[in-house]
């Protein structure tokens, strides 16, 4: 009776999609790969996102597919398009989020702004690129990277000899001088409704994202507009559906050059959960069956969103001592075993003042990072 | 490694308990009645809840017991703590939840405002008691009543001649002339922590509670301070741990009386999940892991929750139609068949202007009652 949705993917997007589903009554199923995982509680199925036969028969149960990550093969998305099953984002768009080259290549065509970038087959190629971008170039593998894995700043095309031995072509691209990083989160429904959240600051240490500040300091306006315009167009052109996270360089000669795009809820949305009208989860699962969008207004002028990385768990110890210390912040854990410098969590609080409302953040997750 | 919370019963208020445990982390498991209740993601046994055994083998896989309804039976409960294992409310609190006859009694004896009562074990005694009260009084079953049910206005002490045959006594009470009810809903954890949201007025028809307005209109000052005294009166004197629900008569000569009581989150408070800082599910996981508990805070000056009650369901055309009438509504849906009457889900609704918030609320609800 009530709408049902399937998640291929059973990490800590899919698990932060259950409460939203609890409260509105729809059915979260999820296709998860194995026991354990953080969204086990909605897991209705085990198996691989790339067998065709696993993912058809979980598909097959419900009214729309959608994903916890971006690897689900094309020939998987499309066999589930041609049995006329929904997915959304459908395999069209989640291409771009899946090849680097062929996302660059499009936001290139579509005039969008993107550091200069080549696709390059060899390590003579490389070295050329190298040579025209002033001897240092980002070398990144178009499929499979996440988290700072799969990219490497070069000075010498010799550094990734390694990685042309699969024959495919890699991504190089200008090394970019930024400033920050920000981060334009939007959902847009199958029927086209696009609603976005402020654009946000990223703040990324060994290419691990560990801050959120939302709003962006200093964007209203310009950087705002800017972001806005460019994840729309990027939406509408390549048809997304469902979340999509625009990851962008705010350079050090102020333009905003787009880095990379996640077609699913992403680590720089958490703080919509505590501080929007309408979280990034509940909002893609709106998404994705094509129900009005909700407003996303904030809840106070700040929000602040500190990534747990590693420590050694959430024990009733220290869900005390934090939130004895910092009464107002918003823990959030994933059910994942620690390991260092794995996300297990994050924290969000808010507030008028920003200096007050970071610090706050940063307390409260230091108490599970020890 | 993290607390394991253990709620005995599978209804929606255990439903609403999966939220706040997926986020913060917590793992929650359900001893649900059948398959297919409103809590059934979180079931992790089935089973009769008077069963000591069944009851037992649940408990001792959790760190704190606690309950989605008051059926659980004393013995039952006490044989948990002689095990000792935690259990919140203990059954000493438990009691006067369970037992009409009891709370009546020992609100008296605390001193604290209730209306005329007496325990009436025959026919004949009630009539005294008529007699006494102006020949009209309210007849209630000590134990299993809810939503109405157990409980008549009797003017002739013969209506009730069929429920004496059990040979236990009733409770007859003054028939209060009350001008409204409100309800006073508060957390208290085990160290003595107590933690308040503001007296809400709670609307009924034919004994169910339809609407809650948070804040109760008017009630800043006296009303405010008398029912925040009685609630805590009332949690501290009978130890009452998680969280607690008193219903209070406001009577056409100012005075509060106390109602009922409820060890549990309550229908009264379900406006928090959407109009507080941290809502009553949330807070009743932490206060009975006796962990901190979260600022009650309002998000807006008014809070309208409405129940939906019977209709036919919630489905994707329904969320869409009502979704896009009242954008800002807060959709809740409890998993149940719908049936004429029966709550099924509520829908929450904030902002400034009263009139406003209420029109919303009942408009996005009329959605899922025809």
């Amino acid at each position: 009776m009530c709408p049902i949705v399937g998640v291929i993917g059973g990490g800590q997007l899919a698990r932060m999609m259950i409460p939203p589903a609890v409260e509105l009554g729809l059915e979260l199923r999820v296709l998860a790969e194995a026991e354990g995982s953080p969204a086990a509680l909605a897991a209705t199925s085990f198996g691989d996102y790339r067998d065709l036969e696993t993912v058809l028969a979980f598909a097959r149960g419900v009214d729309v597919v959608t994903f916890d990550h971006e690897h689900v093969p094309q020939h998987v998305l499309r066999e589930l398009v041609a049995h006329g099953l929904a997915v959304h984002p459908g395999p069209d768009a989640l291409l771009f989020a899946q090849d680097k080259l062929l996302m660059r290549a499009r936001l290139s065509e579509l005039g969008l702004p993107v550091p200069d970038w080549a696709s390059v087959a060899s390590v003579a190629e490389l070295a050329t690129f190298l040579a025209a971008n002033g001897g240092r170039c980002v070398v990144k593998t178009p499929r499979g990277g996440y988290d700072g894995k799969g990219v490497r700043v070069v000075s010498n095309a010799a550094e990734v000899a390694d990685w042309f031995v699969a024959g495919e072509p890699l991504l190089a691209e200008e090394f970019v001088d930024f400033r920050r990083e920000l981060s334009q989160v939007l959902a847009r429904s199958p029927s086209g409704e696009i609603s976005l959240w402020p654009v946000v600051e990223s703040v990324q240490r060994a290419g691990v994202c560990v801050e959120v500040i939302a709003p962006a300091p200093g964007s209203a306006g310009r950087i705002a507009d800017v972001a806005a315009d460019v994840a729309t167009a990027i939406a509408e052109n390549l048809g997304v559906t469902g979340v999509l996270a625009v990851e962008l360089f705010e350079t050090t000669d102020d333009r905003l050059l787009v880095n990379e795009l996640a077609m699913r809820p992403h680590n720089s949305g958490h703080w919509s959960i505590d501080g929007s009208f309408t979280s990034q989860f509940e909002q893609h699962l709106r998404a994705v069956l094509d129900l009005p969008l909700g407003p996303t207004a904030t809840r106070d002028p700040w929000s602040v969103m500190v990534n747990v990385l590693g420590g050694t768990g959430p024990t009733a110890e220290r869900y005390a001592a934090a939130l004895r210390d910092q009464p107002g912040a918003r823990l959030h854990f994933y059910g994942k075993e620690p390991r260092p410098g794995r996300k297990v969590g994050h924290v969000t609080t808010r507030g008028d003042d920003l200096d007050d409302v970071v610090f706050r953040a940063r307390a409260a997750a230091a108490f599970f990072e020890a």
